[in-house]
């Protein structure tokens, strides 16, 4: 055999190490943020290079009026579906019983389904990721009011890269609010910039984490040392907005939300695509994948 | 005894009934909001009718850097000082052991005796209060990052005047900011025209109750149905402001705030001053009063 120099696409190189020893690391970036360009899609420009600085885009208005209440009031039903309560795709709040998740709803709900096709929607995650996308994962969110609990820091790639095998930051998630974000209802705060550098994590995955990481995250949680370094680089940015408003946001955000004691609840679809040419492999840090409802495993591109 | 009508002042007359029956209640403000005018002292008309309108009035500058500075340090030294974390008047967090509040500061500390002296303070209330005052309570409040907890929904009024026995609504608190408060650490939020409304409270204030109330309220708590009312008329205002400012807000606004899961931490020195025509006497819904730091009966006048 000649001699081959490593310098070549491994796909099951670890380009970005976590969960793996007991010191917590700041890591560059190796992929590309936007992968497309602006004459490729509905984005424009100025809005393309606001995504590649901050790490994230708003748009005011992606839902008419009536798809709005459409969607809401689908939302209730699937909230209300008892024998969805069985399933395990729906995540129900520890202390006051009440619905807060609902994943997979691409898949549970034709209404959401469409939505996710929607060119508005893939048309956009398409440009971001320079290719075509498929759903790594979907789902409804129900934070209620008074109780809203918070979620803590967090990067969804580190998760993703870790547990479901994503190899590159090659992904984008949309949150569409079904409900209005106020600063004071437990929005999503974004730290702006923060997709630039991944937060190695300390810690090891146990085998079947995944349940309960989805009320409350402890494995693959940033260290505080690097959260002050990222927040203070650039502060913290809170994505207020209108019902039917849209937040696009690059998977290696740093991104969390504060509790709600406010009587507004917060809903949002939040749908994961991810490029067909970033399908998740074996995970890189856990015993074994999350289910399919978490981190698909189901690569047909959307359309 | 020639026969005398009632319609005359009653100190020991429940204008505020509260914690005395089992269903909430919304009940009219029986008394101004504004009892000086804008002739009398450093607050102008138009702020002195925003406060009237909203409750509360906020300061952009009110301390100098310098000013800051030196009350930051002196938090701090309050903060470590082993001997103080024996006092009763140290509030540590129950999960962290990390001081939360220090009552009696103006007595405790000669730094902070001086600021509530100094006429850009004490010289507000006045004008607020129509008359001469004294501190009802004070303390300094330290708010962790990460990890700083909310604060529900709470009238101050409905305490004072259920466990201190204050009668009338003729106070006013100034919290004067030593951080700087995003929207996002934990920011004081308040509901605008709230103060116009009192809502009576359920339950019946167990003995020795403070000691609970200190990190977590549980008698006294408003219920979510007026929380929502109150809500739904005006909205939630989320107090942002740079360190070294401070807002003063009416004793019965509606206020509370979120948790803060930022890097953040929050500082405040937080003086209530109540008018010397308003003295507490015996609690109108407790077995006995609190304690004198947090409800003082020395009621001479600031100054």
């Amino acid at each position: 055999m000649t001699a081959l120099t490593t310098d070549f696409a491994q796909p099951t190189t670890d380009e970005y190490p976590t969960r793996k020893t007991t010191e917590p690391a700041l890591l560059y970036r190796r992929d590309p943020v936007v992968w497309g360009d602006a004459a490729e899609g509905p984005i424009d420009r100025a809005t393309l290079d606001g995504y590649e600085d901050k790490g994230y885009l708003q748009i005011d208005q992606l839902l008419t009026a009536e798809e709005l209440a459409d969607s809401r009031a689908e939302l209730k039903r699937l909230s209300e579906d008892p024998e969805l309560r069985r399933d395990e795709r729906v995540v129900v709040e520890r202390k006051s019983d009440e619905v807060r998740s609902v994943f997979d709803v691409h898949k549970i709900s034709e209404h959401f389904a469409a939505l996710v096709r929607d060119p508005r929607v893939v048309g956009r995650a398409r440009q971001i990721l320079g290719s075509d996308v498929y759903v790594h994962q979907s789902r409804v969110n129900y934070k209620p009011g008074f109780t809203g609990t918070d979620f803590y820091w967090h990067s969804d790639f580190e998760t993703w890269h870790a547990e479901d095998g994503m190899p590159r930051m090659r992904a984008v998630s949309i949150s569409i609010a079904l409900t209005e974000n106020y600063a004071h209802n437990g929005a999503l705060m974004i730290m702006p910039g923060s997709h630039k550098t991944f937060v190695s994590c300390v810690g090891e995955t146990p085998e079947g984490h995944y349940q309960a990481s989805l009320t409350k995250q402890e494995i693959g949680t940033p260290d505080q040392g690097s959260l002050s370094i990222l927040a203070d680089k650039r502060g913290i940015d809170v994505l207020t907005g209108p019902a039917g408003g849209a937040i696009m946001f690059d998977s290696n955000c740093m991104h969390g939300s504060n509790g709600n004691i406010t009587p507004f609840p917060r809903s949002n679809v939040f749908i994961v695509f991810n490029s067909v040419e970033n399908t998740c492999g074996e995970p890189f840090s856990a015993p074994s994948p999350r289910p399919e409802f978490l981190g698909s495993r189901d690569f047909t591109p959307v359309g």
